[in-house]
């Protein structure tokens, strides 16, 4: 037996609703919502909890969902057909959105193709209500990726969260659909929708107790937050593997560092698996881990301020309180062996070569409590694989939107709070996409050492699946500008060194200079993928 | 010595960004920016703790401000001049609004005359960057009107609150301004903002001892909590007079209602004045409570989950908490006295007649814990003058936008929630705004009993200064549409039922009857101002 992918995404999608707690659907009729109006039928028959209204006039549609969610203060769900049908939801969305109701707008839509070119019924009906939804989303249900099922899934349970919780509003489904619009009914292929836990405390976090003795912490990338002293004694005292991402200012001489290259590496093998991870913080550096903790479906708990981001859709329960209030209210029993066996980790051999020298002697030559900015790419990640953190934890980058631009001025900025030197890591190729930004360090004369990675181009591509198209790769990818570092510090009258060995990194650092320093680092792209190959002793994917 | 208004709004709002906990701007020079870069100039000589840094390349300055921002975790303005300058803040507010970090853009930006008319630098600014920013707003710097300067003080505090609570995010002010740019720089005229107060509790909210003794509590509009328990034993403890609005859920034997009224009537004189009131809730369905509280400049908290949302802009604290939570750990010890005069309020004589009448009654025949959805309009003011709710704290109204529209769907959907008859107080007009929605009334047999009052019209109009155009207002005002009430009943096949007096709503309500009821009582709008006149024995504004 099959489903078909119209069939299967709406049901995820109407299950994943009535999972975060809709119970009341009000629709009115039309052609384009057909698949949803039917399969919402399905539900309503063999859900006695699920009620089913049908409201010709959307506008009264509107209110009528709106009495009912505010009167049981639960998310009631309007479908509308495509058309000026989705308009008559927007005076219920605005009563809504100001009075804090949780109301579910499913507006389906013509396809993309339909899309301003005089088809019937069309209008841009994306995020059509702005800033009258607190969320908006559109869904492909007609998608057979499996991602999109699973996306749908996530999105919803985590949407219904987020306008649930305070300020309370509205959301907008969009969903463009293509005929044929029959969806398979009474289809018997079980829809398995995983739940997201979401908590929410809005007072006091009561003690929770863990039953699992395999438990492991993930700390990820913090900018909000200094909990590095709490998870420290926590860790210890409870025998608690810390993965800490560089960025999590909490790198201790226990915790583990590295582990994308320990992943990698193949040294993390079932033994290693525990039985339950929780993450702090942002997304972390290492993509790796991430896939892991997926692919060997290990589950994992988000517990931070912003709890429920997560790209890869695996967290299974998102507990929004700050680390420090949760390290201080759980109670676990860890088992000691399995603490030990992460701990031996930090023991393997490292090879460190080339470019990977830098962040490795930068490491052991660091002021205490110095800061570092470090640019997104290669950067990062060798930082992520080598620097122990244990003379500072003060390291900063840009892993919002993690681009390649405004780096240059976004350490100067970080410079600018202190009078102690701070330090940028930095490739050739992210250097010059701010290289305007170095007048900010001659006007004001901000101490910041600039260490520039020169492989005269784009690092990181030599590791991506482009690097074989030979053809293309130097001139779209490689793209190797030539920049002479030196002409460039000239010109803003900064002064400049070239580290002839890496060694030579510790006399730079303590000479003293006045305001901005260039130092210069000559590497090589194609033996960069080597070193890297080296570093544990085993071949990179 | 005087100051012209775009001096004085522009000192106002640096100086509610400084008390905001602002100390780092980043100006990139232009010509539209004058007036606010000299002034900030004026601000960070005379202050020693503002830094001030000057970045000719926008796209820089929005990083080199996110790098400062990231690292003191404190907000950072930039200010740029009108045009593409405007749009390079997108990268670095891209960055800042994905890792939460608050950065605050002013960007200046042509006058409206200037707008899609070729001139130079102009494009539209207004909401720039969309969902990259939390918030945005406009300010007329150069409006004189003193409500634009309280306005700025205002908006400013609450804003950059809103973007410092998780989730962080940021913010952009834009800045229309006119010819000639020159602010009036060392002018000693003095700049006072009042400083708004924001307590945010993530986790645990501390005992809080108040020292006033003449403390009263203002309960607004509340559909999301039921506090009235903890609300009334505290209040009878602790002698605190409670106003309660009709929608607070809150009204007891010991509430004071009708506050609208008694304010009306001259009735709360001098020795009834507070030394600080503490607010809940949403907007009080009387607007003239606030007015009182801003003019004699009593002291008013928020206390709420969304607390600092009052658009009289006279909040002084807000404190975002829920009021059970709040009341649990406030101790106060008040004057009895004061207490006690208060509680008299409730004995002044009403004389009711007319169309207050069905409330009155209503009051008086009401089941048990009955759902009512009351109207916008005479409608909930009359509730909240004359509805005591001993009998039920059910009540229910679309107090987001107020909208005439929408209220017949709006109850049905409440009445859908229970096997219990709902109540529906409704004038003629907004009846008729919402007629299709009776239709659900007929298919689901909803068991609502809708009270129209018909007065033929608007009749609130009749309260407003148009009220005296006599040679438009039946026209434009007043618009009497002559409905039958009975002709529409019988199209929807309801049952109907006129009121010939008062007092046969007990019988009427009483009266078995299957799924929804029409029931009219006709009204006079002109005798109707006449009886609202009389209801206190004094005369309306």
């Amino acid at each position: 037996m099959t489903v078909n992918a119209l069939t299967k995404n709406t049901k995820h999608l109407l299950k994943s609703l009535y999972m975060s707690g809709v119970h009341h659907f009000v629709v009115s009729p039309g052609s384009r919502s057909t698949p949803v109006a039917l399969l919402l039928g399905e539900l309503a028959r063999n859900n006695k909890d699920v009620e089913l209204y049908v409201d010709v006039d959307e506008r009264s549609a509107g209110f009528f969902a709106l009495g009912i969610a505010k009167t049981l203060r639960e998310p009631v769900v309007l479908l509308g057909t495509s058309g000026t049908a989705i308009t008559e939801y927007a005076p219920a969305a605005a009563e809504a959105s100001i009075s804090h109701v949780p109301l579910i707008i499913l507006s389906t839509d013509r396809p993309a193709e339909l899309q301003s070119n005089g088809a019937p019924q069309t209008l841009p009906q994306q995020n059509i209500f702005g800033s009258l939804t607190k969320k908006s989303v559109t869904f492909s249900l007609q998608d057979e990726h499996p991602d999109m099922t699973e996306y749908i899934d996530f999105m919803i349970q985590k949407m219904v969260r987020e306008i649930m919780i305070v300020p309370r509003g509205t959301m907008q489904v969009n969903l463009p659909l293509r005929k044929p619009l029959i969806p398979q009914l009474d289809n018997q292929v079980p829809i398995n929708v995983t739940p997201l836990v979401f908590d929410n405390y809005s007072s006091d976090f009561p003690v929770m107790r863990l039953d699992q003795s395999r438990v492991l912490i993930l700390a990820g990338p913090n900018e909000g937050e200094d909990y590095q002293d709490i998870l420290s004694q926590f860790a210890r005292i409870n025998h608690i593997p810390v993965i800490a991402d560089v960025l999590s200012r909490a790198r201790s001489k226990t915790t583990i560092y590295g582990i994308d290259a320990l992943l990698n590496a193949g040294l993390v093998t079932e033994a290693y698996q525990p039985d339950l991870v929780i993450r702090f913080g942002a997304t972390p550096v290492s993509e790796r881990v991430l896939q892991w903790l997926k692919i060997k479906n290990i589950p994992v708990w988000h517990v931070d301020s912003h709890a429920g981001t997560d790209h890869s859709r695996h967290v299974s329960r998102a507990i929004a309180v700050t680390p420090a209030i949760f390290l201080k209210q759980v109670v676990v029993t860890n088992d000691f062996e399995f603490y030990q066996l992460w701990q031996n980790l930090n023991r393997v051999p490292r090879r460190i070569t080339g470019e990977m020298s830098v962040p490795y002697v930068l490491d052991q030559v660091v002021a205490s409590d110095q800061q570092i900015f470090v640019a997104n790419s290669m950067a990062i990640r060798d930082m992520d694989d080598v620097f122990t953190g244990l003379k500072t934890q003060k390291i900063y980058a840009n892993r919002g939107a993690n681009g390649i631009d405004g780096v240059i001025s976004t350490a100067l900025g970080m410079s600018a709070t202190t009078t102690q030197r701070s330090v940028l890591l930095v490739g050739d190729l992210t250097l010059f996409h701010d290289m305007n930004g170095l007048m900010m360090a001659k006007q004001y004369s901000l101490p910041l050492d600039i260490i520039v990675i020169n492989n005269n181009g784009g690092g990181i591509f030599s590791f991506l699946p482009q690097s074989h198209a030979d053809e293309y790769f130097e001139t779209l990818f490689g793209t190797p500008l030539t920049l002479d570092i030196s002409k460039i510090a000239d010109l803003y009258d900064i002064p400049y060194v070239q580290l002839e060995d890496r060694n030579d990194l510790l006399t730079v650092l303590s000479t003293e200079v006045v305001g901005a320093r260039l130092i210069e680092f000559k590497a090589d792209r194609v033996k960069n993928v080597v070193d890297h190959q080296q570093f544990m002793g085993v071949t990179h994917e």
